[in-house]
C-alpha cells in the first residue's frame, strides 16, 4: 500500500472479527519487514511472543483485566525486550557476520565492540536505564510492527500488559525477555470508525527552542 | 511511497549533505503523518523540539560528545515526552472535542475520563512506570516519524540524549517535557550503504509459549 494511505487507514481495532485467523506465515511475512526497524547500535532487543492457541489466549484475556477484543482477536502478540542483547555474545552474533562479509574490517570491528562494550557497561551500571533502552527500542519496533500487520490486511491494537509474573509463568517467558507491551491482531469489525481527535502539529512541536 | 518499498529504502544515516536544508513546511508535512501514531488512551504524550538554527545545532553537538552527524545534519529532533499528559486539564483537551463533534456520548465521556484518571493515579504512585510509558510512547511515534521523513525524501539517524541538564537548561525545555532520544535528519550522504545484519525471524519470534 501507498504509505500515507497506509497511516491514514492504521486504527487501533476496539474489535475483531473472531473466526479470521493469521496463519504462521501471515505471522513470518509480517516479521520480515519489521525486523528492518533500527535499534541502538543494531542490537535488535526485540522478541515477539505470538499467542494464536485459542487456550491460551483466553489465558491471556484473563489475566489482562478479561479484556474482550483478546477474545475475538485472531492472536494476541507479547512484545519483549531481550536484557541479553547488550551481551557479549549476542553482540558478536550480530558484528562477526558484517565482518565475515566484509561490511566492516578488523579495525572497525574492534572498535565498535569496545564502544558497545562501554556503553553496555553503563547500562548496567543502573537498571533502571537498561529498561528504558529496551522500552525505547520496544516502541520503535512495534510500531512498524503494526504498520506492517495493515500492509498486509490485519488490524492491531496496542495494549498495555499486565499481571507479568503470571504470564511469564503460564507462558514460560525466560526472566531475560522483558515483556513491555501487548498488541492484539485480526480483523478489525468496524472499518469506517472516526479516528481520535489528534492535536494539531503547533501544539507538539516546537522550533528551536521554548520562550 | 510503496510501504515495503519505503521500509527497505530506510537506513539510518551515516552521515549527511551538509547543504541541504529542510524547511518548517517539510517538517509540518512530516508532523502530519507522524501525529497519527497511536499513543495509550490517545494521549498523544510525544512532543519534539527541532533544532535548525546552525549555532544552536553546534550546541546540540557539543553537548553529544561532538557527534559529526549532528553538524552536518539538516536539523536535530529531540523527542520528548510529555509529562502533564496525564493530567485532566490535557486529557480534557483531547476528549472534549470528540464529545462535541459526537464522537462519543456524555456517558462514554465520563466513564473514559475515569478509566484514565485511575491509570494516571496508578502511574504517579510510581514515577518509574510514568518513565516507561513516555519511552514506550514515544518509541512508537518516532518510529512513525522516521518512516514519513524518508516518505517525503529525508533521511534519518536515531541517536541517543546526552547531558540532558544542560540541553533543558540551553532551550529553556520545560520540566514536564522528558528527552527521551534524538533524531537527525536530512539527506544522507551516502544512497548504497548495505543494511546492517538482522537476525532471521526465528530468532526473535516465538509462537505459543517457550519450552
Amino acid at each position: 500500500m501507498h504509505f500515507e494511505e497506509l497511516v491514514k487507514a492504521r486504527h487501533s481495532a476496539v474489535n475483531f472479527i473472531n473466526d479470521e485467523k493469521l496463519s504462521e506465515e501471515d505471522f513470518k511475512k509480517i516479521f520480515e519487514l519489521t525486523k528492518l526497524a533500527p535499534s541502538a547500535y543494531n542490537l535488535q532487543f526485540t522478541n515477539y511472543l505470538v499467542i494464536t492457541d485459542e487456550e491460551k489466549k483466553e489465558r491471556v484475556k484473563e489475566l489482562s483485566y478479561h479484556q474482550y477484543k483478546i477474545h475475538t482477536a485472531s492472536a494476541v502478540v507479547i512484545v519483549m525486550g531481550n536484557r541479553n542483547s547488550i551481551e557479549s555474545g549476542e553482540v558478536e552474533k550480530i558484528y562477526s557476520p558484517m565482518k565475515m562479509l566484509k561490511m566492516m574490517d578488523e579495525v572497525d570491528y574492534e572498535m565498535t565492540l569496545k564502544t558497545i562494550k562501554d556503553y553496555s557497561d553503563r547500562l548496567k551500571e543502573e537498571p533502571s536505564q537498561l529498561d528504558l533502552e529496551l522500552v525505547r527500542n520496544a516502541g520503535i519496533h512495534a510500531m512498524l510492527f503494526m504498520l506492517s500487520a495493515k500492509h498486509y490486511g490485519f488490524d492491531t491494537c496496542p495494549m498495555h500488559v499486565h499481571n507479568v509474573p503470571e504470564l511469564r509463568k503460564e507462558f514460560n517467558i525466560p526472566e531475560h525477555l522483558e515483556p513491555v507491551m501487548m498488541i492484539t491482531i485480526g480483523k478489525s469489525v468496524d472499518k469506517t470508525r472516526p479516528r481520535g481527535y489528534r492535536k494539531p502539529v503547533g501544539e507538539f512541536v516546537a522550533f528551536n527552542g521554548y520562550k
